[in-house]
């Protein structure tokens, strides 16, 4: 261990006794007070003051995550609630655990292939069309495509293109998805919807929020909805309920049979 | 199992095949592209939406605790998205399990001090004086008080004051925290600075947030500062040298003694 | 930052380029293939081999606390292998953090309450008689009494009090325990049953395992369990069920209501 | 939803008011006392008692995961404890979120090469060359190779092959992983060790540990010791320490430079 390590480095925030400084802006003069949330939230990762139609599409993002009734990351964070009650942080920690791969988690598999389309040689409308094509004679999973609720069509993905056109950030992002959902039709010979998810991919690849950080976003906007879950929680507890609905639903495969009477 | 349960009751949300509903607002119609995360959040939790005052005292909290640098909390975030590149909702996570006791969890504490003496029989003064000398006299650690970098005073709390009096929410939990520091002062014999936990206790006291959910608050804007940290982890890795630096500094105890070269 | 901070240290483990060492032992020469998990597990948290009594108490609470069918942690870990495919540590992880204060975490509570009665000056009857009365008076929860499923007795207490007189360790905490039963029964004038928490408590305490770390052995054992059930998730899924059934059993209170036919 | 659900399904445990079986076996009358942790486990997970050899197998494996000093898992365990004391489950939980794929997760992947490399048509010194030379080729991780403290050998996969013969379970797995090495070192040109995760790897491939809850293993290992560490984290307290020395070796690299003397 002798060579002499690289110091570790950092853009984001330093402190004096009396200061705190975040991207250089001074935390107590500059921020607390004047910007919103959603402001700071956009200037702590990107190092500068978002323009008001970014706010106005990391807000719809936000705001289109934030709560879906129960999902599993809700049903999850009011059980370690009801077991943990030490602890609220581990209650949404848990809940979040959900926010993975197979469901919310599918906005960077959607943000990819709409990179795929926007940046192809051959242009979009090939792009597209062969995206479908290798979709469905690979059996792949579509991202970001299909719901199982909402049929036929999952109702936030259009109004999430009418506020990015408001915001002025309906780009080529968003039309490789109207494009892609086309080809995805007509490949697939019936209607698949669009939903959320790859919706929301489009709308942060506009304002270009890099693909590796686009689950934190979905992180954080499920993280809020389940503070008013746990919120609930507590004053009309049903966590106790649907643990026992759940074990009560399990049957045993084993030899011994026990009656429940 | 005989007996009929109470089926599972909940206000927050349901849904239709074509829509979403969040506390009667119709998702797609009512709030996307209408409302900002902050005036979600505080609709999703307490069913009505904010005032511009309220509003302003939730972004003015959520922006304080957003960042704050190499805290526990980043570290560990970092350290689990080097070590599991695969899932970033387990790197925020694990830095929001963070979110405890110790460090930003004293504001619930500090909230039901407040709340115990602005509720007291014997005035706001008296009781400010007796709590504090029963935490000196009991050697209680003081929730929201001191702060291991900021010296003579975190400059938050102060800023956050004036927030909250421009927002018109100056009230008494304010007051009964300035009474408070300054018994605190006296009794102890020594400046003791109120630190950010204390004042946001104060701030959300006065819009009536309930205490047994002012933890998620907290959690919820770390976990906004996460983000930022690990898209920086992303361009800029320190964990591996963290680590590494770490893993050198610990003294071995025991009888075996390996030299590093 | 000027002041010397000191180093700092660990008795656990070092290693070279060629070499690990715990606790002194050379893993390699000393330990694998030489060891059993358990007796690997005592010697690396307390830095001595067991004796066979130690191990057979710690196989015997290890075993006990594997495996209790659909309880909140297995619920939670299924959930999220479903939700979170990549990441079968996030799974584990947070189907552990249900192992809190409420349920399985009253095993520390109940181990003070041991200690409390055994180190009384009074005497171990008088003791917990005492504690029965306060518990009584002050309506507290009585840790480690009472299970939502078995009655009028929980098997376990039972034979893990056997097996730690098999083990050489029925002493002052397992006497103090069924006494503090016989009182508890005598003062609420009803039979309250020792569940397994209370048991597991009075023979880790007869090993001298502090408490601090007590729910550290609960956490391990349900670790093992939800292994099991993420390997039968995958074999034969039940998240998805689980999961949609919560969902539907669920009524919304507000003015909107949804007809799901 | 008028359609019938499929009921869940479960072959592992159900309990009656009186007793628990687990795969049939009543946990009171024919577990506890009866099998150690490790028998327990194999039997909860897969239905049946294990050999001598399966246990020897498994104990090995998780005795040689269990520590190895102050990993991230480690650092990230200790500062959760540190900031969250209420929440033992927490710190632990935060910890295994650690074992993902980028350190010990390696197994899986590598588990998939052996059986690739077994099962392959051409034989295996064919396919052990073929998956070298790719692997090279397109630069991929070698999964499994390598150490970034040990060298020129990880000292425990020799250990590991051993114990597997004294076991009687030195099959075709630990033959490909021996023959791929010899490949690896051939056409890399140098030497690169196999380390722990490939040695464990092949290990459970051949008690026919299914390759989808090989990290199961892992994280239940490092459960294990994370233990040991909260429990010295407990007496001999360090993680203020590496968090202090975190925070102060990051460099900020904005325009604001404030000076700590």
């Amino acid at each position: 261990m002798a060579q002499e390590k690289e110091r570790p480095k950092s853009r984001i925030a330093t402190h004096s006794e009396t200061a705190i400084y975040v991207r250089d802006a001074n935390l107590v003069d500059d921020l607390i007070g004047k910007v919103s949330f959603t402001q700071m939230l956009y200037f702590q990762i990107f190092g500068r003051h978002p323009t008001e139609g970014e706010v106005k599409i990391l807000d719809a993002v936000l705001v289109t995550l934030m709560e879906h009734g129960f999902t599993p990351s809700v049903i999850v964070a009011r059980l370690i609630a009801m077991s943990s009650p030490e602890a609220t942080q581990a209650a949404i920690a848990a809940g979040l655990l959900g926010v993975g791969g197979k469901f919310v988690g599918t906005t960077e598999a959607a943000a990819h292939l709409l990179r795929r389309i926007v940046e192809a040689p051959e242009g979009v409308e090939a792009a597209a069309r062969a995206e479908a094509e290798r979709h469905r004679k690979e059996k792949l999973l579509l991202p970001g495509f299909g719901h199982p609720f909402h049929k036929p069509d999952d109702p936030r993905p259009a109004r999430l293109f009418e506020v990015a056109a408001e915001a002025g950030h309906s780009g080529k992002y968003i039309a490789a998805l109207k494009q892609f959902s086309k080809e995805v039709d007509e490949v697939y010979g019936r209607h698949l919807t669009i939903n959320a998810t790859s919706a929301i991919a489009a709308l942060l690849c506009e304002i270009d929020v890099p693909v590796h950080i686009m689950r934190g976003f979905s992180v954080l906007s499920r993280c809020a909805g389940l503070i008013g879950h746990l919120n609930e929680e507590h004053e009309l507890p049903v966590a106790r309920t649907l643990w026992e609905n759940a074990e009560a639903s399990v049957d045993y495969l084993g030899v011994v049979q026990v009656r429940h009477e």
